[in-house]
């Protein structure tokens, strides 16, 4: 018996209308466009980063986790802006129309993640196209007028932040995709409990927008910008925009407890690590001025913020090692061309 | 020799950020985010509504008329509500790094099209992914608030007024089709000259959204939508939103001069034409108490609108035949599933 297909768009949008609730602008994705009533004060922020199976996931991933990466990339994008999420758009294409079931849990995956965030579809679209399946989210936030923090405004002196820990995610792919192969070499090599593969796979699969940092971003950070493509390649962009160079402290850089147990087996990984990419942390410029202040607010984040160096006059970006030396990059990091 | 192609996100970025002028909140492309600040008093109307080669146009369409025709379809939607566009982000997908010269006559078509719609690009994403190209664009617009034009607000008694002709984009779908394949038999056996098969040819390839409409719609459309999958399929969503039947004189319906033609030559055409899809003309509901100033406006309106027949109670769309008879629909119009 095969399963139920969804074979109209009326019985997705009767499956997704529930997402719209507290949005009368949404008017139950049953218009043709959505209304959004900006709120006096506030600048929006708006953010469109799709999502492609077998690029961005896997095709058999978990349907509420590939709902709640869809969303979690751009309102990734918003929090590192200081902007709060408050809506999103999303159009959908099917190579074939889903299952019943894979489509409810990919609801549900959108409810639980647009709960957290704090924001509501209101609109969207569906078609079915040949090609991997594309989730292509619009998100939108909103921010005190001219208080969006740019990625073209750090300057010399000011220190490199980075929230949380870097390199899990791409760590924890690799052994995500071992595991959908049947593998184990990595997860051996590497010496990983059962915990520490599904602390690395969930921050592959459950990228965490740090917007509880949002309101810190805007007080004390002088640029920003969310680390998606590596650090040092997000880094390099923020350099290359704001016409200023950066140096970073290996020694300061954060790692999980499974990302150590990966290092201390394996050094050679570290480069790998802090370039893989899929980090969803903030990288922030932070001011002389305010590192007094960050320091003293940061035990009360619920995600810490690490100094790892800082922004100097010039161009590029150099990592080095605790000896003093400069560590080489291959490859920085992600680039979608 | 084969042609120079795109090679890097910073190359399609340094050909698209012309486009951002007069837009500071797009920061030239090179931020994470657009930022967009709210005419206050306003509400803002936003859509998504990607396309994809060998659905939505031929992948060897020229190039200036597939970027046009992407951001048409959406501006389409926002007039139908009575907004004026403001902006739109877009995301790019290729299969395969496009040509330099191929991309820089897709932004020669976005630039003709968002001059002439009035809004500007303000954000984006490019990626590479398997599958056909897509052009996903969330389309901006703003009505003063609580103006929103809705499809659900027909009555039973208002009449049904569509603007400009239908048909000719579905005809000239099939036209181009033919001739891409080098045929000509739909042409001759309608006898059409060149300049007809232009004049439909160009309909399909470059859609008109009526923006001119959207301070009329506003005024006097107790609902309205623009018909982009077929008369029939939309005039049936609409009644089904509103919660009323509709009922069509086929007489009442305006045709193109080479839309007559294919009439005349082949009346069994009739239903294909008014179900054919793709016509970005607006269906709107108009009030008993309105009709006399829609009247007396439309001969000062750039595109004439025309009453087809009148919204009753109950449910369904008939389309009547001059004698009173009813016609019957196979397909009423597109379905995306």
């Amino acid at each position: 018996m095969t399963e139920a297909r969804i074979n109209s768009e009326a019985e997705l949008i009767a499956l997704l209308a529930p997402l719209t609730d507290g949005a009368p602008g949404a008017f139950g994705l049953k218009d043709d466009c959505a209304r959004l009533t900006p709120t006096a004060g506030y600048d929006l922020v708006l953010k469109t980063d799709p999502v492609r199976a077998g690029v961005h996931f896997f095709p058999d991933d978990p349907p509420e986790d590939i709902a709640w990466k869809a969303l979690a990339v751009n309102v990734s994008d918003l929090a590192a802006k200081g902007a709060e999420p408050v809506a999103y758009l999303m159009a959908l294409s099917f190579p074939e129309p889903p299952q019943r079931s894979w489509m409810q849990r990919f609801a549900d995956g959108l409810k639980q993640a647009q709960e957290t965030f704090g924001c509501t579809l209101i609109g969207g679209d569906t078609d079915r196209a040949p090609g991997p399946l594309s989730i292509a989210i619009t998100a939108i936030g909103q921010v005190p007028t001219g208080q969006m923090v740019r990625r073209d405004t750090a300057k010399a002196g000011d220190a490199i932040y980075i929230s949380g820990t870097l390199g899990d995610s791409g760590l924890g792919l690799r052994l995500h995709a071992e595991a959908r192969d049947g593998r184990r070499d990595l997860r051996d090599r590497w010496g990983l409990t059962d915990w520490h593969c599904s602390i690395l796979v969930n921050r592959y699969l459950r990228p965490q927008p740090r917007i509880e940092l949002a309101g810190f971003i805007r007080q004390h950070a002088s640029a920003s910008m969310d680390i998606s493509d590596g650090l040092v390649k997000d880094l390099e962009r923020m350099c290359r925009a704001s016409g200023v160079a950066a140096e970073v402290d290996s020694a300061l850089i954060d790692f999980s407890v499974p990302a150590v147990h990966v290092l201390t087996r394996e050094p050679a990984e570290f480069s790998n690590i802090i370039s893989a990419g899929d980090d969803y942390e903030i990288l922030a410029a932070v001011p002389q001025d305010q590192i007094g202040a960050v320091r003293s607010k940061n035990q009360h984040l619920p995600v810490k913020v690490h100094r790892i160096g800082t922004f100097t006059a010039g161009s590029g970006v150099i990592v080095k090692r605790i000896d003093g030396t400069i560590i080489p990059f291959d490859r920085t990091g992600w680039d979608h061309f």
